[in-house]
């Protein structure tokens, strides 16, 4: 059901021809009957922000947090496109709207593919009234837009969690350059909750800043990632403490699927920081670990080579004593005092081999904790990522 | 003649048995006849700094930047190794001391290789005296220094450069971990120039910011990054300018040598970040750039995928104005006004196979303007940093 769970919610997908492939390339989620609702979203901090970040919060600005649907592309950023790639930004709003008979600025626009290259207007221009058209609340449907907003996902990633007499439905794509503050990721969720647009916002930047923003992979920040949500208001009327958990559950749920389909990747590897002096100079420790292209190596060839994270905790521009470090592997700790500590190598080197890995970093400083969630590093995201074409 | 060529130093390097392989792992560069000279040194940031940093840096505080002699070993980086590691490594500076009679803060100390493991007495005890029983100003001595030194480096790396009445020598081993403030690099410069202390000191932070420090292959700093200068004052006396000019040199000619021997490297990139506001600026965007694993990923597979590029300029957190971006690879402007510019795909094509390329980016802000080097990342990479064992 993923976007369509929530009641008053409409999805589809088709494939206009914007990937050369045939593949599926446009979606669509939009309230049923058409009208703006409540809506929020988060955007990239990327300086060079695509055509359809800076329309959609242009839009967003001017409705002060309503929206009525949501249309997506891939195959096409529609990224350092300049002004054309605006305009055709606001052209795919304005052909949503009018098919769906509500105002363009009602429209949020989200791309996602190469950046560079200029969004072609004719496939699109005839493939959204067709999208609109086959809009619907059924099952299928939902899954047509999550197939149809993928680039280099292996895997549709979608999730619903049922809360007290509301419901979060939300679908996602992203399977490289995640990093934090997003990624080239792009999610939309949708609630039956009812809830004002102030509430709703703070209600999303808490689960993304629980969720999206503690998953990297590669250091790299997209210049299209949004993550929206819409409110039917369909449902009872929630306090935002209620639908923070909602939300938080399923970001976090649609993080885990990114790991775990990030490319090349075959671990999945939690990091956390503790005892540093700060919230934050754990989670810039946690940061700088899980960036690390030598641990990430480490982590793909299974070797507990702890030397490396104690290295990099060392140069993240944290307070740090070597001697107070710990490191665990899971149960295992392998660094006591920041020195060598004895541990059951054969149990140790079992655990490594799991798909999922744990690594505990306690600075002894203080009391600032972090978690970052990364994977490993294998040859298949160089062969994946050497050639666009 | 690496580290012997200037007048007044000897050198050797002899298999103690640190590396099971029992290829060469200690060496030695030292004034002839046995005395202290002015030296400087610039050292690793990283908070987790190995033992050999600690007790080198103590040293040269002791002495007020003088030393007679640097005692280097690989194999083991006696990083992560506590109190009985400093132990080992004021062991090594004393037993090289009483060997040459000098004072044990006469002699500085570096050691290359994994973290965490102890590094054994006994070998480094039997050896050290061999060691400096060899030392000679032989150009094979020189050799065998160079090769001591070397732990993944495919090839040693020395240079001579010639001044006008002195020299400068220099040998430095590296291939991975580089970034800037240096990597697990090693450098020993020698010269016969005579120059007071805080002069030298001086001239080598300039020539390791205009080199070593613009060099960034993974964003690794290391644990054990240092650069060591001993002048034997038997040339004339030499300005700070001059000596600076020739420093600089030996210096960016070994950074060139590890960029060409880095893990797995099929080129060498040289990005260039002009019309940054600031210096400062520029330098941070150059980096972002350098360090990108994707950006790095379109090197290997010769894609001038400039989006790339400028997602990474716009995530720097600098100032950045998309409209005014130009990109060029070599000189081929593929980015301009911040959006696709025409040009000659098929040169281009050409440009991308070959193994030295230059990525210019005009921010168009300022005059801020910075070098950063940096490599491809190759599946090479990953299979020789998976495990250490």
């Amino acid at each position: 059901m993923s976007v369509t769970a929530a009641r008053g919610f409409v999805a589809s997908g088709v494939a206009c021809g914007i990937k050369p492939s045939g593949d599926l390339d446009l979606a669509l989620v939009a309230v049923d009957p058409p009208r703006p609702v409540s809506a929020a979203a988060t955007f990239t901090t990327n300086g060079a922000a695509a055509a359809p970040v800076r329309v959609s919060e242009s839009h967003l600005r001017a409705t002060k947090g309503r929206a009525a649907a949501v249309v997506l592309n891939s195959g096409c950023a529609n990224a350092a496109t300049g002004a054309p790639g605006l305009a055709i930004a606001e052209t795919m709003c304005a052909l949503t709207a009018s098919a769906l008979g509500v105002e363009p600025r009602d429209v949020l626009v989200c791309s996602t593919g190469l950046i560079g290259i200029p969004l072609p207007q004719a496939p699109v221009a005839a493939g959204i009234p067709l999208l609109v058209g086959q809009r619907s609340p059924a099952a299928e449907s939902a899954a047509l837009a999550a197939l149809a907003i993928m680039t280099t996902d292996r895997r549709p990633k979608t999730t619903v969690v049922e809360g007290d007499g509301f419901t979060v439905g939300a679908m996602a794509k992203g399977a490289a350059m995640l990093a934090p503050n997003m990624a080239t990721m792009l999610a939309v969720l949708t609630t039956d909750a009812t809830i004002i647009p102030t509430h709703l916002r703070s209600c999303l930047r808490s689960a993304v800043s629980a969720s999206f923003n503690e998953l990297t992979i590669d250091g790299c920040t997209s210049t299209n990632d949004t993550v929206i949500v819409l409110s039917s208001g369909l449902g009872r009327e929630v306090a935002p403490e209620e639908l923070t958990v909602l939300l938080t559950a399923a970001c976090q749920d649609l993080a885990q699927q990114m790991a775990l389909d990030a490319e090349g990747a075959t671990k999945v590897v939690r990091i956390e920081v503790l005892g540093a002096r700060t919230g934050g100079e754990a989670r810039r420790a946690a940061s700088k670990v899980a960036q690390s292209q030598l641990v990430q190596c480490s982590l793909h060839g299974g070797d507990p080579y702890w030397g490396r994270v104690v290295s990099e905790l060392g140069s993240a521009g944290i307070g740090f004593e070597s001697d107070l470090v710990e490191v665990a592997y899971g149960s295992h700790i392998v660094c006591r005092g920041g020195v060598a500590a004895e541990h059951d190598a054969l149990a140790l080197a079992l655990y490594m081999g799991s798909p999922e890995i744990d690594i505990r970093c306690e600075l002894g400083l203080g009391d600032g904790a972090a978690v970052v969630v990364t994977t490993d590093l294998s040859a298949a995201y160089i062969d994946e990522n050497m050639r666009t074409s």
